[in-house]
């Protein structure tokens, strides 16, 4: 994590195959790379070789602009799908509320404390006008974009439009109450939702009073990369509470708050760190 | 839980009402009944007040058979309706298993250690012949009723009784792989099942290949008290353990397993502790 | 929690007797008081009663200021130890810091979204001058009050000036770095302290860093109250988190802020709700 | 973990360098291996690399008898430290024991049912006969041998013959409640042990009678290697549970004991599935 020697990551994902991990590293040894986090990981099942590695830019004989054609023509013949990342690159990131504040809040801090997330949150958007105040207090930009049916698809090229003005990499819905359509979600696929119940459970609208209802004896919270399906995205992290017969409706929430914001902020993290991949609707998770 | 002093328990619940918790616990004192535990749950929006009441029988002044009636009289006008066990019962349990043996295992090595679980496991029924070495092992009556689509009514009828003629007081499906009728539950209501996934996540059948399939992070177990609907029963306890893309199937059946038997033996444990209040489709577990 | 209907809340510990729920609840009851929780546990080593009772003091017969009095002389015969709160009263909180602002911001935005927790910040003071700006924010006092082993004791009656000046009724050390002296903690009792370790593990200095050095594969955090003893006091809350070998110094410093901030937060809710009862070295938390 | 087809797993520790992870990975492709596993970690403070790296033997070129003394020659220029491990290579157990049953029953479980431990259990040891029925219940042998302060030297001499005997290759303290000596420790390095605390907490006699009279919120059980000081040695794995003050010393245990059996099976599981890697007193578990 050290700020001092960037590195690069390369997140692979092929066919399984004899001799992939030595021809990967050896790539990176025969251009001077230090590894410093090899990880690799086999789904039997489908076939899947998957890896994350990570090594020091300092001494790599490779400038940057030609790491990606050099290993373009390592990973050509391997059919592998693959991703390159540099560690101080930093992704502009959109945080979407609707009036709730307290994930919003959380990743606020989160950046002010540059350790922790050192990426920029370069704009808010919400539906509600409610958090403002919180954009102005940190000098962060706030676009108020009320949705309705009949606006909805409009309001999304407007939102798309802003995404594109202030170059974002990723949006991070932090308790954003509204359904994208699946042509935005095409448009734009980066996208991380907090979803205040243990998915599959709970799925939907309401899930704090539908686990009240249940008398379920443990709450949770899940992070996942939105996709078409409604709350059917591929899961990053989960976390869960414990709660009992005491607990009202309204406690379930304030105890989900703090669920929310730790699960959304880590899933954030492990995002920004290049440490999912996705496959299927399932992710790999480099920890 | 000292053997050497039983004591007395009421459960109870009414509407709620002013003075609930005074008339019933100067009932216990002015018959010279020292309490122990007294807790009390009040459930807003259904208006109910729930008590749980233990005290000791050591210099009570009323006999053990004259305590229900005289309670009643306090209970009538209350609408209450109350429970009242004394900790030197030892209901009689019978344990339901088809082809896994961890939770049976588990409920033995418990009962073995008398201060876990004191009661005796007087029956074991199984669909399957495969446990029965088990059974007479530690010289327990096995008897194996198998069941096709067929000879259901017919067999359960037999289990019927059986579980008569063994006097039991409570059923423990400890991983009972069939759906018990309607009729039967009906005529035998206090069964407990533990059901290998988070509920209401994963109901139904194969839990594990299906959180396996969603991609889940956290995989759990449930048990509760059945009820005609599969899966739906009021929830006693639930825990849940973390998972990662390592896991394959079968490493979250071997995790899930240690789950199963924890999750079963608290809820069973409770359950004999006259901790579990049942009301609508929900409990209040006074732990 | 609805802040439509106050409640009085009694928290009383005695020696062990028979009569005493049908006493204390009697007391309310015949006061026309409608008990919305009563918790009680014996302590059979130490041979003492403890209770929690609160009730709503809509249609409660006494005044407020009579409560008190008329409870004394039901107390007193019973050699009890009793406090007396309302639930609308809100006590005056000052709030402790060094450097490190993740405790202070987190408290600050529970207090902001006030179902949460609804007292008052009224002051934050700090041995060094870097979360000012926090403070100015937010519109709450800030001192800043450098110490060194010669000035402590003046800068400490300095500190107790402004408790008094600022009718302050808790104070939260939320990641003050410095040891108060004997004679502070015997002059302001009211002291809650996050220490980030699990308690007695890591007491004292550096407890990450003495935790990653031990190998330790779960980290922890300790919320309890200030006594003479450094890192002594009877514990209100704990909570842990894994961690890995992958894990270094910094990595349990950002884990265990995410402990630290939801420890502390649940331990200060705990207490200003008059959920805490102290006894010995120990608390009983009527959860 | 499929007993179908064998395979071969690398531990390997030494300096950190350059190209560490493409010479091995390259040894083990060059001859036709199949990695399944390849997990890498790096302790920067100690300069070190570790490596665990598993493939399927299966089609391997080199015969099992000719892998070491080939690898020999890259490990040595490397200053590596390494060990080799076949997945069929079925390590011989000894269990010792004193009056508690539950980590005995528990592994021997795990035993029966060969798809969690797949390891022979071959021989009980015991300072105590109580268990003795329990061993012969299963078929396992069972040696009762007495220690006292005055004859433990010349019965940990006794000791280490059976174990000789059996051709035992680890030894698990599941709950051996007697000090090995500095002497055993030295001639037989290969033992886990299990203490009822989350060390370093608690460490030492009586660690939940001490968690009790702490007043602790959280207890915990740790795994860990035994090395000449008294629960000092590396951690392979730890687990807690939360209590409350409602537990007394007798359900400190009692939560204990499941606590205990579980951290001890995972430790266990981890070793014989070589997955742990001690250096100094610290492990780096590639889970």
């Amino acid at each position: 994590m050290s700020i001092a020697s960037p590195t690069a990551t390369l997140l692979i994902s092929c066919p399984d195959q004899k001799g992939l991990v030595a021809k990967i590293a050896s790539f990176v040894y025969s251009n001077g790379g230090n590894i410093i986090h090899a990880d690799q990981h086999t789904d039997d099942s489908a076939g899947l070789f998957l890896l994350r590695l990570e090594w020091q830019l300092e001494g790599f004989n490779l400038p940057r602009n030609l790491i990606a054609p050099a290993f373009g023509s390592i990973a050509q013949p391997l059919q592998a799908q693959w991703q390159l990342h540099f560690s101080d690159d930093t992704p502009r990131i959109a945080i979407w509320v609707s009036r709730q504040d307290h994930c919003l809040f959380d990743l606020i801090w989160r950046q002010k404390s540059r350790r922790i997330l050192r990426q920029k949150i370069s704009l808010i958007i919400s539906n509600h006008p409610h958090l403002e105040a919180i954009a102005q207090q940190f000098g962060i930009a706030y676009h108020h974009i009320p949705i309705t049916a009949e606006t909805k698809l409009q309001q999304e090229a407007q939102q798309l439009e802003l995404l594109k003005q202030y170059n974002i990499d990723l949006v991070v819905l932090a308790k954003y109450m509204q359904v994208l359509s699946s042509h935005f979600v095409a448009n734009f696929p980066q996208i991380i939702n907090i979803h205040h119940s243990f998915l599959p459970a709970f799925a939907g609208a309401n899930p704090y009073h539908r686990a009240f209802e249940r008398g379920v004896k443990i709450i949770g919270a899940t992070a996942h990369y939105v996709t078409q399906e409604l709350d059917e995205g591929p899961i990053i992290e989960q976390d869960v509470v414990r709660v009992s017969h005491r607990d009202r409706v309204a406690d379930l929430i304030r105890k989900g708050k703090d669920l929310e914001r730790m699960v959304l902020a880590r899933a954030v993290r492990l995002h920004l760190q290049n440490r999912v991949l996705v496959y299927g609707n399932r992710t790999v998770v480099f920890a």
